[in-house]
Formats: C-alpha cells, structure tokens, sequence
C-alpha cells in the first residue's frame, strides 16, 4: 500500500475545489479548517491495527494508549493545542468483553491524560482489530505550523532521542503536546513534524513541503540507548535505528539558527533539543556520515546502503 | 458485542470529570464542543466493517459512499450544517492498487456530494476492509437537536420510508442534512435521531434519553416497497421489517402536534414526513397494531414476538 502515492492521488483530486476556509489540507499532520466563529479547529486522524501497528496479545491498555497518542502527536506537530478525541473500535466478533472493556478504559484514561478527553465513538465487530482516534486541537495564536515552511538557512532540530522504539517505547511514548506549544509560543518555528516515519522519512516530507534542501549531520543525531541496545557495539547500526526506525514521536523542527541555538541551550519543557542539520536552497538531501564521507539521505537510508 | 453496554461503561468513567465546553457528550448522535470563538464543533466518528456493514465483493463506489454518507447523517441528526470530514482507511496487505484508488476517489466525490470535503485521513494496511470516517459539523442557530429533547404530548414523526434497505439502499442512501436543517428551522424540533439501528430501537434511544413514553401506531408507519418485496404478500413481516431492519437513515424526531401538522402537510424539501405515534409522560413503551391490539414496543420487536 502507498499510501503517500493515494495522498497524491486525492491531493489531485482536490485541485479543482475552492475551499477558502481550509487553511491546511491533506497532506500535512494535520487539517485546519477555519470556522465562522473564528475558531481554527485542527483535526486529525490515525489508526492503529493488529499486526500493524502492534502484535496480538498487546494488553489492551498498551493498545489505547498508543492509538490515543498518536493521533495527538500529530496536533503536537502543529503546535495545536489538545480539545477532544473520538474513537472508532473494530473488533472481531466473539471478542471477551473483559478486554472490550479494558480497552475502553483505556481510551478514556489516556484521553484524559492527554488533555483530549474521549467525546464520542463507535464500537462495532469487524474483520479484526482496529481503532482509529480522531484529534480535535486549537491552533494557538503562534500556529498552526505546517510542513512547509522551512527556509534556507535553518538549522533542524528534534527533541528527545532516536530509534528503537519497537522495544517497547512505541507503546508508551507521551506525546510532545506541550512542548510543541511551549516551543511556538518561545521561537518562531518554521516548520514541523512528529517523527512516525523515521527521521529520514520525515525530514524528506518537510524538505519536499517545503521545496527546500537538507543536509544531516549524522554525527549529531542523538541516538536512543534503545537503538544501542538492538545495535549491540555497532555504531553504524544504531544510527540506522536512529534514523530508520520510526515512531518515536518526537517533534523534528526547522527554525532560525539563533532560535535553535537558545532551543538547544535550554531545552523545551526539561526534553533535550538537539541540532542536527542545516536546510539549504537547493532541493538536494544528504547526510553527512561520521567519517566526513557525504551521502545522498533516502527515505529508510542513505545512498551507499542501497548499493 | 454490546455497544449500549460500553458506552455506558465509558459515559460512568466521564461522570466525575467537569468539561464545561462540552454541550453533548458521548451517547448521542454526535458530540457537541463549544470553541474559544464561540464555535460549536458537532464532531461524529463512524465506521464500516467489510461482513458487517457490506459484503466482500461489494464495489469501492459503494463502500466510500457509505462510509461518508452514515456519519453526515449523523450530523444531520443534530440538525448541524457539514464542514469537512476525515478518513481512515484500513486494508490488508497486499490490496490491489487499482480498488485502493477507487475507494480514495469514492471517499473524497461523496465527500464532496455532501458537501463535507475530506481534507485529510490515514491510510494503513491491517486485518480487514475498514473505513472509517469522521465528520465536523456546525450547529445552526436552531441547533444541535439531540435525542434527549422530546416533550410529553409531541407527535413522533418520521421522513420517507423504512425497511428492507438491506436490498441495497443501505448502500445508496441520501442522509437527510437539508431536510434536518429545514426542519429545524421551520418547526421547533424538540428531540430528533438518524434510523441507524431501526424504528423500534432508535424510538427507544430518545424515549430513554428523553426519559418519557411512547406509543406506536403501527398502521401509520410508511413501510418502504423494499420491505413489502421482502415480506412477499405478508404485511406483518412487511411491517417488521419497517419496525427493525434499520439502516435507513431518515429522521425520526419529535415535535409538538401542532408543528408537526405542518411538516406532515408541506413535507419537506420534497420528503414525505409521516406522523406515526405520540409521547407521553410515564415511561411505557407501547405500539399498537394494525388490529387495534396494543404490544408493548421492544428493541427489535413487540412482545407478543417474543413469546
């Protein structure tokens, strides 16, 4: 399934419509829609499937958080500020009650935990299981910030560290909600994303929103201890993790260098920030190895991997 | 799997938790949030299962149209004017590419049709065709009308006709969101529904959110000719199928009488509105049968049915 290719394909779609109050659509973290009362409502959704998103047998608590917070990493993308959730869950026929139950719960309590409480839903059987949460957010006064907006000369930033998460954290990591907001209202970002794809993914979709360049500085990339532990003494092997991995949910960002040097000295929120690359003009993506060697930065990779 | 029962279970978890903004929470057709701006966001999430909702085989066309079309009839049964939508489609790997473009281009012409364009959503692959969608909403000046509303004395009310959709209108149907709209403005509707679950079910929804009574009168239902082709010369069973196949989605509201003279008389928009029974103040649940006989009104049924 491509998705980035069916994205297109309805982006194309949407070519031929005027919608003058939508002022982010599909194709970013998140929509925002511009309501006649003034309000600007960002809305996003996202599943979580069995065998997808997590293994049979995640205890349902595991499963609801993970589908609550992923939904609303992506407000945090925008530096929206958390309303509401709904949830949709499908699960097979037959399923224990005890276990519908728990994963109610669990819905709500990590709704609830995320300043998103749970409003309404539908629960109905299905071919297996799936809950799909959908965001509500506010766009703050300093947002919403969009993919698209980097500029040359940036320095690109990210909080947190990288790779590994399958190890566990996937299931458990707390969305960068506050900090995101914290962030907008310190520096004036220019662009951001929250890391689902990995690293190298995301940043090629804010370099291609933004028809701008990057260069990596891999050296600098901060690497998970999670990714050193599935690297064992490989260090290339744990930049990969780092870089490759995905679903680490942090907030990769693009912002002035004299913004990200005070980012980076303070922190956001008591999470480190950390410089690891530079946008540039040109629409050329590299990465610049440990060894000083430069390379072409793919999406998953980088050039010499693949050869 | 006993959707009434959870919701129940997660509407006891909120009980202790104070959200001024929310004017409707879980349990109706739709959430109602109240915005910074004075907005009031109507927010539905809604979804369609591959072997509960359509069968495998069943054309994308068909499937987008009735992903999109359920939840906007559930805005429609707050009265509450579409914005946008969002979907999220989950289907197993391996999904030939040609139907995944032709659900994405389903999804985004209903959206469109019914004037609530996606503007964003989540594509993954998982255990099975499921589409789900979500629908933002404005309240009107009249609105949200939710099913809680109805007054001892209103005249129940219902527009077009019902049963037998399972023939395949339940893949076609038109939600009613200009008739809601309309009726909300031209009559002061005190409680109203989307027929979803079916006439019976569905009544009982507002007679208990409503905490009041009603009677039936079984001979007034207008039964859709589907349901007489069901039920071959037999008009009970033609009759039952009016009362409980449900996936209709017309309205089904309350109103005073002398309102609803109105609605029955004019119609609206060119639906044909059929008052079909009353409200009362004691908390039975009654139809009476062609016959004259009265039954007590079950969900799926009346009583002698049963036994």
């Amino acid at each position: 399934l491509a998705e980035r290719e069916l994205i297109e394909f309805i982006r194309a779609l949407r070519a031929g419509q005027d919608l003058p109050w939508l002022e982010v659509g599909i194709g970013d973290d998140a929509a925002v829609a511009r309501l006649p009362g003034g309000d600007r409502a960002v809305l996003t959704t996202d599943m979580v499937a069995e065998g997808t998103h997590f293994e049979p047998g995640t205890p349902p608590e595991a499963v609801g958080w993970k589908a609550v917070a992923r939904s609303v990493s992506d407000l945090a993308a925008m530096a929206a500020r958390p309303r509401c959730v709904l949830a949709a869950v499908c699960m097979k026929p037959g399923t224990d009650a005890e276990f519908a139950r728990r994963l109610c719960r669990a819905l709500w309590d990590a709704s609830v935990k995320l300043s998103a409480p749970l409003v309404g839903g539908d629960i109905s059987s299905g071919p297996g299981l799936v809950v799909t949460v959908t965001a509500l957010g506010l766009a703050g006064s300093s947002g919403p910030i969009t993919r698209s907006g980097a500029q040359a000369g940036d320095a690109i930033c990210v909080t947190g560290a990288l790779g590994g998460s399958m190890r566990g954290r996937h299931l458990t990591f707390p969305p960068r909600v506050a900090e995101a907001v914290e962030l907008a209202e310190r520096c004036h970002v220019h662009a951001m994303i929250d890391i689902s794809d990995g690293l190298s993914t995301d940043l090629l979709h804010i370099a291609q929103e933004s028809k701008v360049g990057v260069a990596l500085d891999a050296a600098r990339i901060p690497v998970h201890e999670d990714a050193r532990a599935l690297a064992g003494g490989d260090a290339e092997k744990a930049l990969e993790h780092a870089l490759n991995d995905g679903e680490d949910y942090e907030l990769l960002f693009c912002l002035s260098k004299k913004d990200a040097e005070v980012a980076v000295q303070s922190g956001v929120l008591g999470v480190p920030v950390t410089l690891i690359g530079e946008v540039g003009a040109s629409p050329t993506y590299n990465i610049i190895l440990p060894d000083g060697t430069r390379h072409a930065l793919r999406s998953g990779g980088w050039e010499h991997l693949k050869t």
